[in-house]
């Protein structure tokens, strides 16, 4: 027996427009790690049937419920009317959120439109729950089996608020059933392979239980334990990784709960070493991973995004004869692009990245997919190719960019 | 009346793991390019109960139903099994399928692991879809009032899938809405000031429908419209838009159903103008959103992710003494870096950042936030400082992002 959690996210645009749902996803991992099974995410439009519905499904399966968005000043924004429709009563005016709505647009030189007004109305039976860092106030209000957190859709006032407000009450619930992971990272083999290898760990009832995910030719065993505390639970799920390791043998490159880039800039921090990048076909793709994690810049010292030949010669100092010679997707040039990287960024190790990704580009002799390697460090400048299957432009470069993670956490 | 559809994503990764669902949103953009209206997308792991009850549920709600995962070669794909419960009869071997499955593997010199034959298994009544590029074949079957499409999570076989066998069925059946859509972008205004000004368009039940999303500063004003064919949706939603222009006034950037990294490509290759980028603060994230677009090669000659003041001097020219004298994020140095960029990348147009992304790096006189652009062409090189507020390192890097978009369509 544990707390049941269910997570809803509102919005057009989820499903129409221009934004991917993140913020469930985030609210999933958030409720886990208190001990909730969240057993399901549901997306609507902003249409209140439809979300009405969703609302009061949820809240008769699950015991934890937060919904995202539809809380805004504008006429689209229905969450609040929907609420107090299936709580049964009408809004009710909180005068205290109403100065807070005011103080906020206030302090910040901001007319105070009417409209805003809406923001202080609440359902029948609701909390508010206050907004550090916005106009929109959220609320919380039992429906039934569930406990309902509505907050705004906005994923820095969402993740405020969550830490504020929600995930202390929802700490505090009785029932709760810890929960920890553990990640082990696998380049190689295909997912059935890798499926029969470790058959007898994906059974369904095991604790901790063993799933496979595959992204771009990066699979991930994952394992996820239950316990009556997170300490045991982690060393349950540390038990089933020390079976797993000998059965991945070196298909298995890297470990941990933590995403690849910031693996890779934890190594590297550890070893007091900084890095270069050089990238042609995954053009920003290695930068841009990097410097989403906050403090990269002890290690990463810049890079270049090279997709010209001129450029290669020009920027990173690669001999033109040499490209004239092996082209611009060739290990020669992959090496001197990194050798080039290494010495312009005063860096410890460099990088580089140089191939076709797709659609257009390809030959016989470099079919699409074709990336090569470079790599320089103290003791020099080295090279390899990967054939990587030409299963679309992001798929390739997705998975040349997972070479490079392997290279870095192999070293 | 038009056909309802919904979408269901499987797979306990979708839940607690490493990948975000983006075939859910996909999918709905392409069923309602149809005509299908597409009202709530479902995320569940892979337990067996959760996923029987929401394909049951969908099934009950929806005519068009498309659900991906589960369908591989491990013990943890249920998607079959679960169906087959739901149908209420036993799973059916097919020949022809698992000859399909033995050859793809074969072809490739890949072992055929028994595991396998589970992906030539169906749930009764069900007609299996072909998997071109992969082992594991989906199904079509009714079940009550839905017809429900099974295909795989992997992004690439599910589309691949989805061309081919879905769309078609699903363009035949009777009773389908045609919609278009419009984009209108916005930068200045707050969403609640926004709303305001459009408000007498944003009424539950107009046809287009008109709603705001924000994300990171940016505002887009969506149009969505259904009509007898889509040409006419199309004009109702450009009748609307006609309406909405003079009221944005200003604030008004950008058009059109297509993303802006793509909008700012195709503006520079009609003018026949080439671009490079020298991005501190933003580290990639220019060079990575434009490279994600295929053939942007033509138009992006590269950039320079600078990280350090010495990279800043060494790769981009900028004068030390300039460094020292105003700091590295200046106008001064954002110039000097747009300058750099567009001499060493030979390109007509070059932009450069310098700010302080966070949480770390803030002083008095420049807080996190503080973001310093250079923009150089045949005119010179000019800069621009943005005060962004300090709303966390994501929304800081975005939001430059945007104002560089904002700025390359502008002109």
């Amino acid at each position: 027996m544990t707390l049941v959690g269910e997570v809803l996210a509102t919005g057009d645009e989820l499903i129409h427009g221009a934004l991917f749902d993140t913020n469930s996803k985030f609210l999933a991992g958030e409720l886990e790690r208190l001990g909730v099974e969240v057993r399901r995410l549901t997306v609507t439009g902003d249409a209140p049937g439809p979300m009405r519905a969703a609302i009061a499904e949820a809240c008769g399966r699950a015991d934890v419920v937060v919904a995202t968005g539809g809380l805004g000043p504008t006429l689209d924004d229905r969450m609040r009317d929907v609420v107090a429709e299936v709580a049964g009563g009408p809004l009710w005016f909180d005068e205290a959120s109403w100065r807070q709505v005011q103080d906020w647009l206030l302090n910040r030189g901001r007319p105070v439109p009417d409209s805003n007004r809406r923001q202080a109305m609440f359902p029948p039976g609701a909390q508010p729950i206050a907004n550090p860092i916005g106009t929109a106030p959220g609320f919380a209000v039992t429906l039934g089996r569930g406990r309902l957190f509505a907050l705004p859709g906005v994923p820095r006032e969402m993740k405020a608020m969550l830490a504020a407000s929600v995930l202390p009450e929802v700490a505090a619930m009785p029932g709760l059933t810890p929960l920890a992971q553990q990640w082990l990272r696998v380049l190689g083999p295909s997912e059935a392979a890798l499926g029969e290898r470790i058959e007898r760990f994906m059974v369904a009832d095991r604790n901790p239980a063993v799933g496979i995910t595959a992204s771009g030719g990066l699979l991930t065993v994952r394992i996820v334990g239950t316990a009556k505390s997170a300490e045991v639970a982690a060393a349950a799920c540390e038990a089933t990784a020390a079976e797993l390791r000998p059965l991945l043998g070196d298909w298995l490159f890297a470990e941990g709960a933590v995403d690849l880039p910031e693996l890779v800039l934890q190594r590297l921090r550890a070893q007091g070493r900084t890095l270069a990048l050089a990238e042609s076909c995954t053009g920003g793709l290695i930068a841009k991973a990097l410097t989403d994690v906050a403090g990269s810049s002890d290690v990463l010292m810049g890079g270049i995004v090279a997709y010209s030949n001129a450029s290669k010669t020009a920027l990173l100092s690669v001999p033109a004869e040499l490209v004239a010679a092996h082209g611009a997707v060739s290990e020669p040039v992959a090496a001197a692009m990194a050798a080039g990287a290494r010495a312009r960024f005063a860096a410890d190790v460099a990088v580089a990245t140089t191939g076709i990704a797709g659609p257009g580009g390809g030959s016989p002799q470099k079919p699409v997919g074709t990336v090569c390697f470079g790599l320089a460090d103290a003791a020099g400048a080295r090279a390899w190719t990967a054939r990587i299957p030409d299963l679309g432009r992001t798929f390739v470069r997705d998975r040349a960019v997972f070479e490079v993670w392997r290279e870095l956490l192999r070293r």
